[in-house]
């Protein structure tokens, strides 16, 4: 049996402002005390990261002299260089600041707007040159309470206008960066513009460079709306679009939990470890939880760790799963590999199809044993089989 | 006031299988007689219906022979000419049959795949005689209970070929008909391929004749995700994809209700009835409910015309408040329409937003006086305000 | 036609953390200044409402002196004189702390649960001193994320005790005073110890002194679960344990929104004022509703305003609706009064039930005509109806 | 490693009406045979079960004649006699037939809640004759779509009259039989008189004879709400009204699913169990599930056999989770045992409780490691550790 323990090889990576949460919520203060960046570098490279990823303001504290600034990144950059960690990904903080109360891109504020844009483009500039080839969107304020105060495609007009210039700015800069949108059907704004993975797939094909921009979907966000996460990464997939991904946890549709991966919805973490393996997904695996508000720092860096160790134990059992001859059978009994036949064969005009015949009461009696085929699924998954 | 009146100028349609409904479901046994179509045309016709639409198995019953099949399309067609009543609408029932209990387009099995293709084919050849221009595909059972049983590139690759299958024969046909997908987030499937509009809409990206496919949206589908729908028919019609739409009413994230239109979310109601209007949507306004099982035939034709009386209403409503000067003044204090205004002026360069400075604190004080606007809409909705 | 202006006899209440509520949450920083109390209480008697609640470090900050906190009540006991604003109901806030982590009477700290009882026991002195019939407990962190850590049983024994250390002080001290328990399912605990109106019912019938407990209700607490709060409310009526309410709005089923009342689901909000009204709760209506992060003060105060025109407006419409002949005889058609009527009469032996036969095909095509009366319930409320 | 093979003594009974699901909803016709009661009775047997339930009609027929009924229930008395199957629990159909369209207890008809009365206490004769000690109620269609249609007051008088005629007829008649009320939110209703466990207990303690009356909830029946089942389990057996259980499965709030137990939420299903086992409850396990509409007869059977073997899985990882050293620590260190401890020790008195004082900054820093003892649970659960 595998010791699941994780090597920078995994690329795995967390957030900053996860393991530096401190816990505040519109019901509870802070919990935790406020975490070096330095010490969340070394501590997550030693527990085997392979990268850190964080907003502007996660790593340069609003406000921050431009000497303070150039002081805190020179620490930074250090500590990546001495542990070897990488920074895969940035991201910009649109949300926490009151200016963006009503979103960023998409604020009904014109003043806001730019400002947005600004923000971003100088936070491109740090993460280029920190290396990052993605950077991470998450528009969580662009929405709305009221459909009264919030004209939809005015904002979708904006929101392509951002991206527009942005791709624009990268493009021109001869940057190797591409955008990856994060979706989420609400909270903190009641309603989220591109709720889902769906919206946002659909949204980017209105772009002038569709090529630079892609999804980054989080396991939670997905199951806040009652969504299976699966599938809706199975469509980005599809779409040539998973630019990045957060795992996490979430119990339902509630509130954003940001559990730990592994500590929501079992079979679906399983099933996207699998869908992400087979289809050799090749990007970064990103660690976007929040250590729930009742742990101190031994409890913080104890959730990070399992993040990883539950991935190489959903690895490890969906690999013998895919392994197994009796499920390779059970696969053929419920007709799985039939559904990568084309419907109409390459020889085959569509005039054949239409004067075939069907014996309606014969293949209506036809079982396709999806029962078994996910029993031993999860029979895998529980380690019953090895 | 208006006495809310429907005529046929208001293009209300209605599915045959809506104000059929027996009541058969997972817990109950039919509660209504069978509808005559010839009665439904009449009753419909009487309402002030524009016009009806349903899928193949709604007005010709499966197994019914040619000639059979020939006498009910004369009635069909006669009660048509004597009402006036059109069929701007058809559609084919690819869930009720046994065959369909793994999915249509994208049932594992390949013969039912071809058994559905050819279902939809000759089911358009009726469409088209009777003058219909939209062909509405819900593959509701186009799904899984478990990830294992149903690989999600493969069902995608094949909708994406039935698609381009039923596109190509249009086109070759000449036929003058665009299809409308109809997305669903499960119910019959625990999962459905496809859930919401924002899936939908992606998908149809992918396709060899896009301009030939959009979205049917209906209210509850959508809702049963928790998402709004009103912001997701707002994408639809920003990426000009509502080719057809279904009203009705459900009441919160549950089983699909298919409520008469207005016995759902009022609000909602309301303000999707605001951006129809707004943008000047002009296909036929569908209702797909399903008059309750405590309802006897009486309630169904009540039912029938509450939907169309309620669109009225809320159309009313909607009309008079835009037109308030007040609300005018509220949507400014909202800066609603400074949205509308690119957020990098025509004559600037990137430069010179990246140069501009904003004065956060006083910028962050800013309020949007959201809740005024949203009350002044309640108001006018509630009729408080005339 | 009313002007729906509240006045003191409405007996209209507000949270002095509703609309002093500064817009932390777990994405967003304070959006608002600190709300000085006396200010509240002022505004809030100028809007008409007839008291105020708080939560004791509402009005005394924590960590406040002995000569300070005098200040302070000092102050607010001048300005309720001057306002002649009441303060019926009082609670204590046992969540915001970071011991309260794990929960106040049920945390698995023993030394948490005795501070927890202690800080309720202190600020009822304060709430009978203020003349406060009603106190409220909200155990929102008591719960848990995993259900290893929280040994129910034990936790509902230390909620059971918690209460009857309470009940049994209040009787010592001979204080007129009751307990509502206020149940929420989620938020910010993963799941919460007595997650519904009829969880907390239950509760109440195994302690000591259940006369001296009933419940709180809250609308979008309910409907955090799908529940209907009308129906939740009633079953508290019927049990006589509706002590008090807390209205607002909430959109479905997702993180707790708390908009204010009559921005959430109109159509329950209507159905809720027409049951307190016929029922004849005459306690207070207490609105806890957050006024959303875009709104500055005066935004404040016209949604604090707008929740108590909603009451009377719906209020209105209820009347109207139960006063309108054609409802009653709606009502008669749809058998509602034969609901009244005992299943066995008084008169009657249940051998007499037992002999009798149904008409089972007669009595099974009887309709209901619930959408008939639906619709005029939705005119009412539209106002469509006079 | 165990074999997961059960075995009668381990009490796991199935529903006649789950094995014999004909696949009949919304959107589908039968996709199964009928299935005879005595093939039910010997597969059950042969799979190890100890017992099988049903509602009258799925064992006699609506319709059938005396001597109709007195053959089929002679047959079916000899396969139990012949396979030593027992019938614990029976439960009668109160919601197919057309005249319950309004519910059964609580229809708006008079004349129906006689009939439901009759209809049950008829069946009581025949569960009594073969032994069952529970009487399962199961109110589905008492409910509503429309809050006008349904007086709740009213309906809660009736269905409290129905309790106490039936809880007055057993102990008149001396039989040892015991009623549970099985709650549910909605479906087939809007919303569904008793939604949850919660709310059975509460209106349980309003009743005559309230000791003969407890709750039979059902995994996926809570679930639909995003309410934790553990925790509503965990109470009702607090209240000593765990009479009786049905486990399934459910994926998340959306329409009733009955998945196989296991094929759900796999983390409140493990700790479902390890609650069970802990609490020592003894009666029996109901599996009420629904085979999917995919599955033809071998996949029912395969379904049904899933079911027992996964509680037996549970059963095992939950039994090596309780007995792991590091676990037993673990628990310590959550603090779990020390809320067993009374808050108010049994030689103190309030005012020692009221003198202390507490270092809100030294506590409030303490962290309560749920994190680690979730993991410990999770990874006995998967089976990594042993």
């Amino acid at each position: 049996m595998s010791d699941y323990r994780p090597v920078p090889a995994d690329k795995f990576t967390f957030g900053l402002w996860t393991v530096g949460w401190r816990g505040v919520n519109t019901f509870g203060e802070p919990i935790r005390p406020e975490l070096d960046s330095v010490e969340a570098v070394r501590r997550l490279a030693d527990l085997g990261a392979y990268g850190i990823t964080f907003h502007d303001d996660d790593l340069v504290p609003p406000g921050s002299s431009a000497s303070e600034r150039e002081a805190i990144l020179k620490r930074f950059r250090s500590a990546l260089e001495e542990t070897g960690l990488a920074v895969p990904m940035v991201t910009t903080n649109l949300f926490s600041h009151p200016v963006f109360r009503d979103g960023g891109f998409t604020s009904n504020s014109r003043d806001v707007r730019r400002y947005a844009i600004r923000k971003v483009i100088r936070n491109i500039e740090l993460a280029v040159s920190l290396g990052a080839k993605t950077y991470v969107c998450w528009g969580g304020q662009d929405g709305a309470e009221s459909e009264a105060g919030k004209n939809d495609a005015a904002a979708l007009d904006r929101l392509r206008e951002a991206f527009d210039i942005l791709t624009s700015y990268v493009r021109d800069k001869g940057y190797d960066l591409r955008f990856a949108i994060e979706p989420k059907p609400n909270e903190p704004r009641g309603d989220v513009l591109l709720p889902t993975v769906g919206h946002a797939l659909a949204f980017i094909n209105e772009l002038e460079h569709p090529e630079l921009v892609g999804v980054n979907p989080e396991v939670g966000h997905e199951q806040m709306a009652g969504l299976n996460f699966v599938h809706g990464v199975a469509q980005a997939l599809w779409s040539d679009k998973l630019y990045h991904i957060d795992l996490n946890g979430q119990r339902g549709v509630k509130y954003d939990q940001d559990l730990r991966f592994g500590g929501g919805d079992i079979k679906e973490s399983f099933f996207l470890v699998d869908l992400l393996e087979r289809e050799g997904y090749d990007g970064t695996l990103q660690f976007d939880f929040k250590p729930p508000r009742t742990e101190d720092m031994d409890g913080v860096w104890e959730s990070a760790a399992a993040c990883m160790r539950n991935y190489l134990i959903f690895k490890e059992r969906a690999a013998a799963f895919r392994a197994d001859p009796e499920v390779v059978q059970a696969l053929e009994a419920s007709r799985v590999p039939e559904l990568s036949q084309p419907t109409l064969g390459a020889e085959e005009s569509l005039s054949d199809l239409l004067s075939e015949e069907i014996d309606l009461d014969r293949v209506g009696e036809r079982g396709y044993h999806f029962e078994r085929l996910d029993q031993l699924a999860l029979e895998h998954l529980l380690g019953v089989r090895r």
